[in-house]
C-alpha cells in the first residue's frame, strides 16, 4: 500500500448513553465493550495490516492522552494528538491534517471514530484501499453503510452517477447527504436502494481537505494554520488552547462534506455498528438459550429472565426475576438499570447527574 | 395489667423473600424495613406499655442471641431463649411454655410473630389485653385480622357463635381454620363476612396450651418436659439440642389449633401485615408523587420510573430510566431486580444460591 496513507483515529468522544461504564475518565472508546480488546485497541488492530503504526495517527483529549499511550503502546509519541477540548469532528480532522500536510504534503488521510464496530475487517480494509485510489483525484470518499433497516438515528447519504469501479468496488457520486430522518423518510431511502448510513469513515487526500476547509471554514482554517505555523514553538500549546478557544464548533459533516465539490461515497456491508447505546451493544453480543447477554467479572443469577443484557462488576452478585427484555449495567459505585426500548434515554442520566452536581458519578 | 400475662416474642424466621437484605445472619426480623427501628424493635415497643420487658421472652436461633441483645439490651438474659434450629411454631411455642410454666404456674403468654407490621398499637394492645381476659377461661384465642382483600398467600379463620363480648370487642368461638385458599374460595370468603386471616397471634393460659399439646403432640409435649427437667441442670443445651433433634417439624395451627377443643377467635382491624416481600413492604411506604419509594443511605435518580421501589446502599448510586412497577434492592455484595408481580420469586433466589453454593450471599 501508498506510504503516503495514513489513518487517523478520532478518540474524542463521551459515549455518554453507555454510562455507567463510559465515564469523563474512560469513555467508550477505551472500553473493552465487545471483547477482551478496546473499541480503540480493535479500530488500531483493523487498520494495522493494511496502515502501519508509524502512520496512524490518533486525536483524542488532554485527559486520555496517557491512556491511548497505555492502549496503544505501540504508538509513536508523535502520533498522539490532543486536542485542548472538544470541539466537533471539524476541527479534529483539520488539526490532523495540517499535521500530516507538514510531515508530508503528499499524504492521504483516512479517518476512523475510534468507538465503531466492523465485524468484516478484510471487507473494510479492501474498500479503505479502494476509497484512497479514488481520493488520489481529488474526491473526498466516504465509505456509505449499506443499511438493514430504517434507522432514524443516522444521517444518510444518496449516491449519484457511478464515479469508478475500484477493484470490484463501485463508487458513486455523491448526490446529498441527509440529516438524520423520520421514520417515513427512512423507510422510502431504504426502499429505493440508493441511500447508505454516513458512519463517519472519510478518506481524502489532506491537501483536497484543507483546500475544502479553506473555501468552506476559513475561520477554522486560518487558525489551524497559525497553530500549524506554531507546531515546533515552545508555546505550542498556549497556541493551540487559544487557537481552540476560537474555533467554532462544527462537524466535518455540515461543515464540509454538504456543500463541498467532489465527493464520492464507497458503499460497504462489513458488519458496521456505531454501538450507540447499551441495546444496541447487546444486540452484537451472543446470548444464551434465554436470549440473555452476561458480561463483567461479577456473578449473576437469572430466574424466569429473558433478552436482558446483565454487565456485572466483580465482587457483587445480580440477580433478575421475571424480568424481559432490559440494560442492568452494574459497576462499583454507580448502577443503571432500564428497559431495552429506554436505551437512547441513558444520556439524559448523565445530562441529571450534571445538573444535580454528581460529578463523582460521571 | 395481670402480673401474670407474659409476652413471648418469636424471632426465628427466615424471611427469605426479603432477600438480599434479610440474611441468614440478619434476617427480616433484624432489620429496619419500615422506620428508623427494626422489626423486632416495633414489635418490643408496641406490646410494651401492656406487657414489660420483664415479662418479655424473645425465641431466636443461637445465631442470632447476639443481635436480640444488642437490639433489645433492657431485656432480662433468663427472657432470651435459643432454640438449637427451626423447628417450626410449635416446638417454639412449646419451649417458651414449658419455661414459663416452671416461672409461673399461672401465666397467661400472648404469641407474637417478630417481623409484622401493626398500624394501630392502641387497638393492638386493647385486643390482646381482651384476649387474655377470654384465655382465663382456657380458651386458645387468636386475633382474627378483618380481611380486606382474598388474599391467596394466608390462613384464614371461620368464626363461629358469639362466645362473649370485652371491653367492646367481640369474640366468637372458631368454626374452622383453613390452609392458604384457591382465589375464587377467598372471594367467597370474603364475602361471607364470616372469615378472617390467621396472622400468628395467639393468647393461652400456658396450662391451656401444654394440656392441648400433651394430648395432640404428645411426642413434642414428652421432649418438651424432659427439656424443662433438665433447664436448671449444666447440660441444660446438651439436652435441648439432643431433643430438638427428635422433635418433628409442625407448626402451631396444624398441630394445635385446628384440633384443639375451645378456640376462639378476637376480630381486629390494626392496620396489620406481615410484610411478606417487598412488593407489600413498598405499599406500606410513602412514595412519591410518581409512586416510588426511595430508601436507603444511598443515592438514586429516576428518570420517567413510576411506582417502584428502591432501596440502595451508601455510596451507590442506583439509577433507573423507564422503569414501571419494580423492586430494586441494591445491597453491598448483592443486587435483586424483579418486577413487583414477581415478588413472590424471590425466595426461588435464595433456593438457587443454595443450590449453586453461594453460600457468601445467603
Amino acid at each position: 500500500m501508498s506510504e503516503d496513507l495514513y489513518a487517523v483515529i478520532m478518540a474524542g468522544g463521551v459515549g455518554s448513553r453507555l454510562w455507567p461504564r463510559s465515564r469523563l475518565a474512560t469513555p467508550k472508546q477505551f472500553l473493552d465493550l465487545l471483547g477482551s480488546r478496546t473499541m480503540l485497541q480493535e479500530t488500531v488492530d483493523r487498520i494495522e495490516p493494511l496502515i502501519p503504526l508509524d502512520r496512524v495517527l490518533v486525536v483524542a483529549g488532554e485527559d486520555h492522552a496517557e491512556t491511548v499511550r497505555f492502549q496503544v503502546p505501540g504508538l509513536p509519541p508523535e502520533n498522539m494528538i490532543t486536542e485542548p477540548g472538544p470541539r466537533g469532528t471539524a476541527p479534529c480532522i483539520g488539526l490532523a491534517g495540517v499535521m500530516l500536510q507538514q510531515r508530508d504534503s503528499a499524504a492521504t488521510m483516512a479517518v476512523f471514530p475510534a468507538d465503531h464496530r466492523i465485524a468484516d475487517a478484510t471487507g473494510f480494509r479492501k474498500a479503505v484501499a479502494a476509497a484512497a485510489k479514488v481520493a488520489q483525484d481529488g474526491y473526498l470518499v466516504t465509505l456509505g453503510i449499506t443499511p438493514d433497516q430504517p434507522h432514524t438515528g443516522y444521517g444518510y447519504i444518496q449516491r449519484g452517477a457511478l464515479l469508478a469501479e475500484v477493484q470490484g468496488l463501485p463508487v458513486y457520486r455523491v448526490q446529498r447527504f441527509t440529516e438524520k430522518p423520520d421514520a417515513a423518510t427512512a423507510e422510502s431511502f431504504l426502499g429505493s436502494g440508493e441511500y447508505y448510513w454516513n458512519g463517519g469513515i472519510f478518506i481524502w487526500r489532506v491537501s483536497a481537505i484543507l483546500d475544502e476547509m479553506a473555501r468552506l471554514l476559513p475561520q477554522l482554517y486560518g487558525e489551524l494554520q497559525s497553530v500549524a505555523g506554531a507546531w515546533d514553538a515552545p508555546d505550542r500549546e498556549e497556541k493551540l488552547a487559544a487557537a481552540w478557544e476560537r474555533v467554532p464548533r462544527t462537524t466535518i459533516d455540515y461543515g464540509v462534506m454538504e456543500k463541498a465539490a467532489r465527493v464520492a461515497v464507497l458503499p460497504v456491508d462489513i458488519g458496521w455498528d456505531d454501538v450507540g447505546n447499551w441495546t444496541s451493544l447487546s444486540g452484537l453480543l451472543e446470548g444464551d438459550a434465554a436470549g440473555n447477554v452476561l458480561r463483567g467479572k461479577g456473578r449473576s443469577l437469572l430466574l424466569d429472565s429473558v433478552d436482558s443484557y446483565v454487565y456485572s462488576s466483580a465482587g457483587r452478585l445480580v440477580t433478575l426475576v421475571g424480568v424481559e427484555g432490559f440494560v442492568v449495567v452494574d459497576t462499583e459505585d454507580a448502577l443503571l438499570i432500564c428497559p431495552k426500548e429506554y436505551a437512547q434515554a441513558v444520556r439524559e442520566v448523565v445530562k441529571g447527574l450534571e445538573t444535580e452536581g454528581l460529578q463523582e458519578y460521571l
